[in-house]
């Protein structure tokens, strides 16, 4: 079987979750190519510090090596930094591969010029890596664009500065003591300059105002606003008074050209930024026919990353790819689902049958209960209402004195 | 100039907003399909409640007079239940048309054969318009399908019912009269039984779990619970215990196919459906690789259905389309913005510059300001600390007592 060769550039987290989701979901992709998927070789800066995850994947620190395998068709970008990464996709472009990027500060920088480079030797560009993780807001942003006009996006773009807020606001500590926990949950790098100034946010804004408005703000006039000087006093102060603080990324094309600002800014609970909270990020775009959509779910991670990679490798073959109505493998045989219900109106714990688990009476009209589905709508008693409660349970939040 | 021509079958809501936008738009879908895009002929079921929105546009109510056009294109279907429509658009179809579809109750019965017919006759078949108004969802899904396998989506589908549900717990009125003003806004139309009874929410949740599982739920197993039983004690009760109700259409997985539910459910605060309040709609999907998406958006009306239906038409074109940087020109000059402003720490309202209007000192540390944006960033004091606050303002959530 022929196969699609392609090059894995970095293999740190996203690297290792682009390889793994490609071995793991080869017959998928395999269905949708027509052929094998291979990753032939993977570039990183420290051989000693990896080994190839198997005998036919070249493993090295050499760009060259790379560039002159006999076939190579995709090159998949999961590096940092400017340089040397916009050589080397300069470079896989000229020699005709289709680039795929999850570099931001790079792609930033040189976005327009490495797109204009695509179109000229007829290759395919993708960056839906670049900007909110997992959350296809490239992919929302071009459909919406085919008949709007995007009039303002915002977002919560990084999440190791929504996890530090969250976490400053949750245990009222100051920045440094969330920092810390932030670096050893393995959110933060040593020097967090990058996330907590604003830096990442803006090189993602700068990408969204290209798609978006088809220009970039104006660096210079941009605001960048770090969320350093945010100390727990005032988060408590906004907390009494109804507000949470978020690092906001913001653009929006006015007469003087494409607004861009990176700051913290307060939000109530009625903005859908509110219950934005963690790693999690968010999007919110205003069209002018469609009104306002927003996205929310996973910024970053190992998984969420290749996800918006692998999407982006599959739209390189769409023109062969017979979509629509999939055909899919149950996940296996789970049991029936146990879930938390309340039950309201006139209702004794000690009738109900053993299945169902009394957790507390959190009202004099409700039982918190466990129980399988099957069970709860057994219940048949007059003036008793049984509802499922989505989402975790959150124990304090549900005890009312 | 050749021309793209298009049959509108329904003069309604959509209907309308469909022929405006596609007017309104027709510089930007020109550039796009390299022809004029025309609405020839318009097909309504009473011809003395409408009349013909330009001279060379053929308004009938007799289909045949549309199928016997000359030149015909593509067809978009605006309007409602099972037939005739399933009829007309199998045999536009048979003609060699492209569909696009906004009929959710048709498209869950016939979606699948349709689908069938169309991949035959060579033509697209379009249904972003059918679940969820102006939110992606449909292209979402597709998206992620590339890569993942879903695990389960659950949905506020219904505008209606989740603007009732609202209204009785801000309101604190029975279920009659939020329905009452559901229909004195037009939300609700006479017998809202589609809506209450989650039936609209079902024939969604259909059309999803075709799209995500490549199957239909079993129709008679599935479980299709309404509104109408919920009191506003019972709102009263679960409201002070952190809860909200929310009318929730769920599908997921499983061993023994797929399970599929409409129903009342509560949420609480960290639940992303707690603060999708009013007509608005959302779609949470879970899938394998990516984690957990949501989606959130204007659920129906005039013109967010209306940017559907034009996505699904750029869609139909989309080999020929160039996308990704799309030029756009500015909204006009609009002058700076004012917005509302939090200024904390020792500030005395009478020092800060005319421009900047106080509304309210709302903490002994905080003022509540409205300026614009380039006064507030001018006050440089010590220990004085300016933040924006996103989206409006509510007075009263503001004054802390």
């Amino acid at each position: 079987m022929s196969a699609i060769h392609i090059a894995l550039l970095g293999y740190g987290t996203v690297g290792k979750g682009v390889y793994q989701t490609v071995q793991s979901h080869q017959k998928k992709l395999q269905a949708i190519f027509g052929k094998e998927v291979k990753i032939s070789a993977i570039l990183v800066k420290n051989l000693e510090k990896h080994h190839s995850p198997d005998d036919d994947v070249i493993l090295t620190d050499d760009f060259d090596k790379i560039f002159s395998l006999e076939k190579l068709d995709i090159v998949i970008d999961a590096i940092v930094g400017k340089e040397p990464c916009f050589s080397y996709l300069q470079r896989a472009i000229k020699r005709g591969c289709h680039v795929i990027t999850a570099n931001k500060e790079m792609f930033a920088h040189y976005g327009s010029q490495l797109k204009r480079l695509a179109n000229e030797h007829g290759v395919t560009l993708s960056f839906e890596a670049t900007v909110a993780g997992g959350i296809p807001v490239i992919q929302t942003l071009k459909q919406l664009l085919n008949v709007n006009n995007i009039k303002k996006v915002q977002g919560i773009l990084n999440g190791t500065s929504n996890f530090i807020l969250t976490k400053m606001r949750e245990e009222n500590v100051p920045f440094s003591s969330a920092l810390k926990l932030a670096q050893e949950k393995g959110y933060a790098e040593a020097d967090p300059t990058n996330d907590v100034e604003g830096y990442d946010a803006f090189y993602k804004a700068v990408i969204l105002s290209e798609l978006a408005f088809g220009e970039s703000p104006n660096w210079g006039e941009s605001i960048r606003e770090g969320i350093r000087g945010i100390t727990p006093e005032q988060i408590e102060i906004f907390s009494s008074l109804g507000f949470r603080f978020k690092h906001v990324a913001s653009i929006e094309r006015t007469a003087d050209g494409v607004q861009c600002a990176v700051k913290p800014v307060l939000v109530n609970e009625q903005h859908p930024f509110y219950h934005v909270e963690g790693v999690q990020n968010a999007v919110s775009i205003d069209g002018d026919i469609v009104g306002n959509i927003s996205l929310q779910g996973p910024g970053a991670g190992m998984f969420p990353t290749a996800s918006a990679i692998l999407e982006d490798l599959v739209h390189i073959n769409r023109k062969s790819v017979s979509p629509i109505f999939t055909e899919q493998k149950p996940d296996g045989d789970e049991a029936s689902t146990v879930s938390f219900w309340a039950i309201g109106g006139d209702v004794n714990a000690s009738i109900l049958p053993t299945p169902i688990q009394v957790i507390e009476r959190i009202h004099p009209n409700v039982l918190l209960v466990k129980a399988p589905e099957e069970t709860v709508y057994a219940i048949h008693l007059p003036n008793v209402h049984v509802y499922q409660i989505l989402g975790d349970v959150v124990y304090k939040g549900l005890v009312v004195s």
